[in-house]
């Protein structure tokens, strides 16, 4: 399956064959020499995954699967980086992953911007084809830290406090920006959770907690 | 502490004072606006961390100690990624998580070359700085995976494996290039773990599974 390419094709699909946008046909045809009858797959980022072939500028749609959302639902909430090339970095790695959520948030002493809305939709696409994922991660914000969802447990990564309990059922993992949260910024139901001894960077500190979070909440066994 | 600047200053030192290079001056007065009596950490990257100020061209020494070297010690052994931004980040983000020693892989179907060793160490003393670490990451190879030190515990990621046990002690992550790993090319010594069901890049891979290995030996526990 490596060298078979995934392709993310926005739904909803009506016909037999979908169209595809004339950059596409040409990294196809150009970059990757993939001539007519290749096989391919692709998803429409919404759980549906199929197996088809390249016709001319179109995908044959073949047999196709439905995989629901993974359970439990991990998300990160992360005061945006300064630095573009880390805030594709925080998108890229976390939609890689299989994240469900990114939220921006904005905070008193954050600095950084979420980058434009093209950008990350191109980011995260990527990704998902990369990755060969499902599910396309979704992007909500900016917020602040007070309007994030209260159903969702909070993990906010914080020195000098204890790892996550070794089980536990997802939730939003909250990273502050470079310069810290001011206080009572970050509820007090929240759980403060350490990520090692080291000091970590923004999106450092959100790739390393998502994957403790994923991986404690069974969410890395394939 | 956030805003105290940490330098690495290699050793060994003698004298009261440690002579800085004209960059690291002009970084901390002009960029960081340090004025003379200002506080500063420093290490040498070999487990000695001090506290000191800033006086002209040097920092004065002031109480210093010793850690010696977090234990079990995690390597990563990875087949280098072509692409320079994602060698770059495979250093930076390994060395601020605390990795002990990173091993390039020469492989049959890696395309990628290890950076040059001047990149290398500037990525890893600023990661060092940047995390306020003790102990330099250590950059070894490239080499053949058949290298690898027979004493260590080799772990290599592998889909539709299992994840490593809850409990571990270290080792050596070993992580293909793109295009996999020809046969027999891993030892059958070592152990297959999965990283979820997810197909992630070189440099992702590396950094989720020494995070998922940090983590199971403990190290993560600050």
């Amino acid at each position: 399956m490596r060298h078979v390419p995934h392709l993310f094709l926005p739904g909803p699909w009506e016909d037999d064959a979908i169209a595809l946008a004339d950059e596409q046909v040409r990294h196809l045809a150009r970059v990757l020499r993939l001539a007519d009858g290749a096989p391919l797959t692709y998803t429409d980022g919404s759980g549906v995954t199929g197996s088809g072939t390249l016709q001319g500028g179109s995908v044959a749609r073949g047999s196709e699967q439905f995989a629901p959302r993974p359970e439990p639902t991990v998300a990160v909430a992360v005061a945006p980086p300064r630095a573009p090339n880390r805030l594709r970095f925080l998108v890229e790695k976390l939609a890689e992953l299989g994240i469900d959520r990114i939220y921006w948030l904005t905070t008193r002493h954050g600095e950084g911007r979420p980058p434009r809305a093209d950008k990350v939709a191109a980011w995260a696409k990527s990704a998902l084809e990369q990755s060969r994922g499902a599910w396309l991660v979704d992007v909500v914000g900016p917020i602040g830290v007070a309007d994030l969802p209260k159903s969702s447990t909070l993990w906010v990564a914080e020195r000098e406090s204890c790892p996550p309990p070794s089980v536990v059922r997802g939730g939003i993992l909250i990273i502050g920006p470079e310069a810290g949260f001011a206080e009572g910024e970050v509820p007090a139901s929240a759980n403060r959770i350490a990520l090692g001894a080291q000091v970590l960077r923004v999106e450092t500190a959100a790739l390393v907690g998502a994957t403790i979070l994923l991986d404690r909440s069974g969410r890395l066994v394939p």
